[in-house]
């Protein structure tokens, strides 16, 4: 029998999955048609859910595309003939933007009544945002990775994937993103995926009622959220499994294709930019990449490995300093101010003021269509387009560190991918002015005379993998994502190559990317399935000693003696022993299954003096008992207490237990719990800091 | 310490993990420069192992691309210029085949000439290789993706991944591929590229004596096998990672995807056939699919799930009467009787007498190009063509039911999506000439006038995908295969919805695909790790109970008792107590490292009463003590007896371990194996054998 998790616990998986087979062994025991039927549709559910999950996400992804469209084109100016019209669709059918007469811009009257306009509308969008995060749904701020994957790996936080969280991050997305902010939309629609996720399943008992089962679901759910955001369906389900899952079951991965699957479809049917294309960033290059080349993508990876140790050292700072300064008491100025910023700053130079999807496509593009974007393609004056692109490159690095972790729905992956977009297209076309002008250099003899020989384009899209790599250290989910996102097949090496050299230089500042940092920052118990740990202790160094645990013993007890231990002490949980002269193990019972057993026989009335305890006693004829064997735990994981302690993790993180205890010829010695097992892991990491707190 | 594991034992994962921790803990604390060297030469290794294995791999794949080519085409005819030419080679340069002079193909002369060249060459590249692989390596013969599954799950077979394996199932796969049996050489690739795997690494310690951190390479190394045998780098990981490996974490994860890309690359630029594609079967789709044609997809997926389960039920019956019958003593003349049949049959038909990848291709294709492939584009005379596919699929399942298990190199891949092709395509043909006919019938009112409609091209793809899908019961990895072999990403959603279709029918009939039908056939010892396992039993009722265990005690032992107890039992481990009469459970040792400790007390020229035993004894005035203790594993894992199986189960899987021990309060009660597990899987799934044979 088992009560819901009480919140801000962890789960325990092995005794969910436990459930989870008892439960299907009940239905398959039914009988004759209607157990058939039972089967069929126990199985449906899964894939009903997900497809739902799915749709819904692609859904949501398309509308607030569409409106965060039209909000960002308010910004610049109007739709004449009607006001409810983004740009593009006011101008639609005309293949050159500049000749649409309906599009009224605010600068047509003059360049400060544009500005005026610009940061007018980005401060209401931002004020408006973040007024709401505030007020209604403080869970909606921030990315939300970090905390979706603890809660991933087991932990419960009740209302994090809500439904008020789901609309009010929804709406302050397209409003943050509207603004112009130095942020991007796809983790919180990874965040915005799971609470969808997470709602929709529980209107089956399967789920709501089996935590480690509702996980399987925000796994297919998170793998929908990156396939919406960067329309990768195989990225997302990549994604899911290297970044986001704490266990991923080949059942898990196929709920996850579909549930990316379906999401991207229904988004290219609502197709919101009317592009009618699957791949976002579609780049087609007309020649490949030349061996000289590589030269420079890895300076390009080597740059993004240090950018990303530099960020994430900087915004954790930051993000410390919010937490415990003056500063955390004005949240929405901070963000008011930082849009201010962004907005008298941003306006001023073209690659910073137009929204990101948009410059990041035009970046990753060849000159040679004939098209010029933003003036990239402009015959000479290349020094000056350089140094636009890099100050951008710079300015949008300086607003991001001040911009993720405002109390706004904020990602990192689309300005990361900006950063190293621009800081890639200067490099390159600085590697191209060098060849031009110097074809008989020994670097360039592979290039062919008087055929173009350097693709800027191709250095912004390995820039940009290089600078998320540098951030967020995603390896093969990464290269999927570039691939999908670009179609560049041919270029699968470089980028594969670049992400690797910045993953190693930015793991030489520190192994943790951005995500790890915000969860070990906030201390969120997360157990890191990847960190290999090297230990020198053991068990018995861990565990709490059992003189200092509170012990339940199997018999003895009455219904108010239980009742006083739960109001004197606050554990978690009890190891329940035979007696305290023997101390042998017989159980261990959590703290809410005790507080239920012990309700239910106040429910019945029962004197406060009911005999209660584990078995059934000898004496049949006692009137009533409390029997709390069902609600104990009969066999939990023992290990002696010489245990090395790096198995003890492998034991934590394999099967997902809750506790461990220690034992020896069977007397109970301790009790390790995740979170002695976090503390030991933090103390050995900083061993400074434990000392200051202890 | 650790001693090597023995030929047909498991491996204990827990335990080797923990010395590859306890090497690493070893580097670094190798003091100064020398430390920080050995470090990033440890850590290179890996890295530089997996490259080394996907060149391999590629430059094999390549070699026998080249090889087998070429001998297939010398079937046919020969090259007048230089006899070493395949036909393509011979014609270099040519746009039409047909108008190339410098190929003399046999049948110039007469029909029965071509006819008796073509079965004789067949028969003599069958036998052949038949011959080869009974004489010099057995461990060649058939697909080898059940037994390298089989191993990466943590059992040892010592020569079956070895150089003479390696070198004769390469030279045997050119063989029998050239041969024009109906067999596919990606899972002997598969295998290839494994042995690779395997021998490489062995070059360092790190990987020569763990055998768990081997397990990861040779995940790495199956990656690269699909990757060379399909160019679908991305596929290969996926396949990997759901299809073969026990444990994968993304660090193999991230090895695995660079070793499937140096092999890609290293194929690409050997490029075998000079068509400088990435893509095998780049297809290029004028059109898109229609929502009625869902309803035929949908119909190939039933058929594909349909012929799954049977071809896995007559190969499976085919393979346990080989083994049991007289058939067994003639494995090569078995070899000539099904290449004879193949060869006579084969050539009358133009669908099954040209070479695999090239039909598959031109099966794929569209029409409206212009060229005619073997006639599927011609106008008119539909029915004829109709039948002509059907029959060549019909006879290719039946030859392909025959020739999967014989003594050759043998996959089941391609000759899957050969018979669903030549199925599809004729389906798609019936359906292209029902709607050319009848255009106004309802279904079909999606269709615009005066325009192609239905491509069969596609009815191809999908009906590949179902029929490899039903025989192998892939899923995510079998898209994106198809996804990267074609390049169709608009069919990605037909394709999901058929493999899922078809995998639904097939696991109606039956949980196995193929490759988990001949585990359990051959009764290898593997722990499925994709099945969900209900089962009421407890650990009390598997394990061996005490009594009938031999147990050691941890003192009173000596060398001559402890040796002739080795020599009285055959157990493959024993459990150590401190005594007969407490029987409280010390440790285990396993047979391999009592029997070392042993060894090694003989060395030194030890008395038979030499005292042996778990620790030191107090008297340390003897003279002489052997001490196992540093043989012994110390920290067995232990369960409650009453452990609930499927949590028994889980823990053999999740943690790797070889062997659980029962205990309650401290005493043995009994021992669990994997094999112990296994078997009693066995019985529950089919009472019936269970008690035939008990």
């Amino acid at each position: 029998m088992r009560v819901a998790y009480d919140d801000f616990t962890t789960i325990d998986w092995i005794h969910d999955y436990a459930d989870e087979r008892q439960r299907i062994r009940r239905i398959q025991r039914m009988p004759g048609v209607a157990g058939q039927i039972a089967i069929i549709f126990d199985w449906a559910q899964s894939w009903a859910v997900v497809l739902a999950v799915g749709i819904a996400a692609g859904i949501v992804a398309g509308g607030s595309d569409i409106a965060s469209q039209w909000l960002g084109d308010i910004k610049e100016g109007y739709c004449s003939t009607a006001f409810y019209l983004s740009r593009n669709f006011c101008c639609w059918g005309l293949d050159d933007m500049e000749e649409c007469t309906d599009w009224i811009p605010w600068n047509r009257a003059s360049f400060i009544v544009g500005y005026f306009f610009y940061i007018l509308f980005a401060l209401m969008f931002a004020t408006t945002a973040a007024y709401l995060v505030k007020t209604f749904a403080p869970y909606a701020e921030g990315s939300g990775i970090p905390e979706v994957k603890t809660i991933l790996g087991g932990f419960v936080i009740r209302h994090y994937l809500g439904l008020e969280t789901l609309v009010i991050k929804t709406v302050t997305l397209v409003l943050s993103t509207s603004a112009g902010l130095s942020l991007g939309k796809e983790g919180p629609l990874v965040h915005i995926s799971c609470c969808i996720g997470n709602i929709i399943p529980r209107v089956f008992q399967k789920f709501k009622r089996n935590e480690a089962k509702m996980r399987e679901i925000l796994s297919a759910a998170s793998s929908a959220g990156i396939s919406v955001a960067f329309g990768a369906p195989i990225g997302g389900v990549v994604f899911a499994m290297e970044e986001m899952s704490y266990y991923f079951s080949s059942d898990t991965m196929w709920h996850s294709f579909f549930c990316a699957m379906a999401a991207a479809v229904a988004l290219k049917l609502m197709d919101p930019f009317r592009t009618e294309k699957l791949v976002v960033f579609q780049v087609s290059y007309d020649r490949g990449w030349h061996g000289f080349e590589m030269f420079f993508y890895m300076l390009l990876g080597i740059l993004g490995g240090l950018w990303g140790a530099f960020f994430i050292k900087m915004n954790l700072r930051l993000a410390a300093f919010r937490k415990t300064s003056w500063l955390r008491v004005y949240p929405v100025y901070e963000v008011i101010v930082v849009c201010l910023l962004t907005a008298i700053v941003g306006y001023l130079n073209i690659f910073t003021r137009v929204q990101s999807p948009e410059l990041l496509a035009n970046l990753f593009r060849e000159c040679d269509s004939g098209a010029n974007y933003h003036g990239l393609c402009d015959n000479g004056g290349v020094g000056l387009r350089v140094f636009a692109l890099l100050s951008a490159s710079g300015v949008k690095g300086l607003l991001t560190i001040l911009t993720f972790g405002l109390a706004i729905p904020a990602g990192i992956f689309m300005p990361s991918m900006v950063i190293g977009a621009l800081f890639g297209r200067a490099l390159g076309m600085m590697v191209q002015a060098w060849q031009v002008n110097h074809p008989g250099f020994w670097l360039f003899s592979s290039c062919l005379p008087d055929v173009p020989c350097v693709t800027p384009g191709s250095y912004a899209m390995v820039g940009a993998a290089a600078f998320m790599g540098g951030v967020t250290r995603m390896t093969v989910s990464l290269v999927i994502i570039m691939f999908e996102l670009t179609g560049a097949l041919t270029y699968v090496l470089p980028i594969m190559i670049v992400v690797m050299t910045s993953k190693w230089v930015g793991d030489a500042f520190g192994k943790e990317g951005i995500f790890d940092g915000i969860i070990l920052l906030c201390g969120y118990p997360f157990l890191d399935d990847k960190e290999e740990y090297r230990l020198n202790t053991t068990a018995s160094q861990v565990m709490t000693p059992v003189e200092d645990l509170v012990v339940v013993t199997a018999t003895g007890n009455t219904l108010d003696s239980l009742d006083s231990l739960l109001r004197e002490t606050h554990y978690k949980g009890y190891p329940v022993v035979n007696s305290l002269r023997d101390m042998m193990l017989v159980g261990y019972i959590s703290r809410t299954e005790l507080r239920y057993a012990i309700d239910e026989a106040r429910k019945r009335n029962l004197p406060g003096n009911t005999p209660a305890g584990n078995v059934v006693p000898i004496l049949e004829n006692t009137p009533a008992f409390i029997e709390f064997r069902l609600w104990m735990d009969q066999t939990p994981i023992t290990v002696s207490h010489r245990f090395p302690m790096d198995q003890v993790i492998v034991i934590f993180r394999r099967l997902g237990v809750r506790y461990v205890l220690c034992t020896q010829h069977g007397q109970l010695l301790g009790l390790i719990t995740k979170k002695d097992v976090l503390k030991h892991l933090a103390s050995i990491e900083h061993p400074d800091e434990q000392e200051a707190t202890s």
